[in-house]
């Protein structure tokens, strides 16, 4: 069985887009439809309930104007508080990023047990960085506990990380400094550093880089690729796939600024985007 | 004539509270109610058509849940763009903060040219600093040539002084080296920089520190005293002063998360605020 209709991904705004790149690599034949709520973004500092609000209108602009077969939550604070209520509003497979970013983790942690850096504790814990939203909701540890995992699960807020990522400011001092100051709160123990937000892949050389010398031996797991992969097992679950050798079309959606879209898209998608080819829509509100 | 209704004061979220400090300062007997957008902030990176629906959408919430008697804009981003749209929009005196900034960065100039230090050209220019909004916007620029200033006024948007201002990260070597990179683009020329975001007045140390090794000799300028200042000569020309020897109310609305409201209203007013006390209310998006 095989569905030629587009997967739909979400974001607050741009970060999703690193998603979608994974996407988009793990998954040459599929079609997709990109919508960035960039009337709204960022999500990161609101409440629970508001996020969880404009999930739902995000699926339902989705479902309107995309004919989806199924959704990706490319948005680590959407993905944390709202995947049950997105389940619920639309009738096909919801897929977030902090199930595969979890997995992931634990992959890089059974990595590191195998290795064994001298400079390591035996049993490793896994810190999360990401927004104050995906920190307060405490759903990484909880995911990494439901799996089995013993170490409590320590999460860093760094706010100052997406305006870097967006001001395209990824190498030298700035970035550095800025890392440095959020790592002085690393556990002792920590072996694996989550990246719990989806721009935060831009600077995943320069964090590499400052946790090197913080903690020597510890990793840095983002869950794009992972979740691309996910995405894929659950499409061949439903019998959702593309049809072999399809020509996979792309379109991304914002409900504000096409333009900064357009600029931002290179960093955070790996490719150029004609900025005439951006759909401007508005956010559906109502909940039928 | 004395109108004892309270003046309404909105922002995309904290940063008018900078601005609400100096009316309180400058208007001790009057009442206020001031309305943060926090499930929409910021606006500074939107395009100006949200804007305006956005601060018409605020300015309605204030009329329903204030009955105020006056509208003062406590956002560089929303005057640059929705004042006009604001006067069409409620039946009461409007004044926005770049104006009256304007104002304050003529007469630091005048200052200069006063006391001429060697190290200044003979017609310095000013420079404002703000959001990507407020900058594309060149409401600063308009407003200085209308009252005659003859230098071409430069703009240089800093995304990153917002989320440093919300940390609190105020002092040391992060907005320090932030604030040089920004700094980097002012003109040889400038004798005046304009704080253009209500948030930058929690910075302005460590701008005037940066500013004066960059630029000896050239000046800071908040629009926030200069805006109480206005909003004072406005009421007391539309009769809207409230009674002698009044007590004044202040309440404070959000439309999200009043908590994060409580926890960042020190640095910004200057005052504890009990979060019980912060009103949480929906935002109205009709026309009527």
């Amino acid at each position: 069985m095989t569905d030629s209709r587009p997967i739909g991904v979400f974001d607050s705004g741009v970060g999703g887009l690193t998603v979608l790149r994974a996407l988009k690599a793990a998954l040459p034949t599929e079609s997709t439809v990109y919508l960035g709520d960039t009337a709204r973004v960022p999500y990161g500092t609101r409440s629970a309930q508001t996020v969880i609000t404009y999930a739902v209108n995000n699926a339902r602009t989705l479902v309107k104007h995309g004919d989806i077969k199924a959704l990706v939550v490319a948005c680590n604070t959407v993905s944390a508080v709202a995947i049950e209520a997105l389940r619920d509003a639309v009738s096909m497979p919801v897929i977030g990023v902090i199930e595969p970013g979890a997995e992931a983790a634990l992959q890089a942690l059974s990595v590191l047990h195998s290795v064994h850096p001298s400079s390591m504790p035996s049993s490793p814990s896994i810190t999360v960085l990401g927004t104050q939203g995906t920190v307060r909701s405490g759903a990484y540890a909880r995911v990494l506990a439901l799996r089995g995992h013993a170490q409590p699960t320590a999460a860093i807020a760094c706010p100052l990380l997406v305006p870097l990522a967006e001001e395209g400011w990824t190498t030298g001092d700035v970035p550095a400094l800025v890392i440095d100051r959020y790592l002085q709160a690393l556990p002792a123990d920590v072996g694996v550093v989550i990246l719990g937000c989806t721009h935060y892949p831009l600077l995943k050389d320069v964090i590499a880089q400052r946790l090197a010398i913080h903690r020597p031996g510890a990793m840095v797991v983002d869950g794009a690729a992972a979740t691309a992969a996910a995405t894929a097992a659950l499409l061949q679950e439903h019998g959702l796939c593309s049809p072999a050798g399809a020509t996979p079309i792309h379109r991304l959606l914002v409900t504000d600024a096409p333009q900064q879209m357009a600029a931002l898209a290179p960093a955070f998608l790996g490719e150029t985007v004609d900025p005439s080819s951006i759909e401007l829509v508005d956010v559906i509100f109502d909940a039928s």
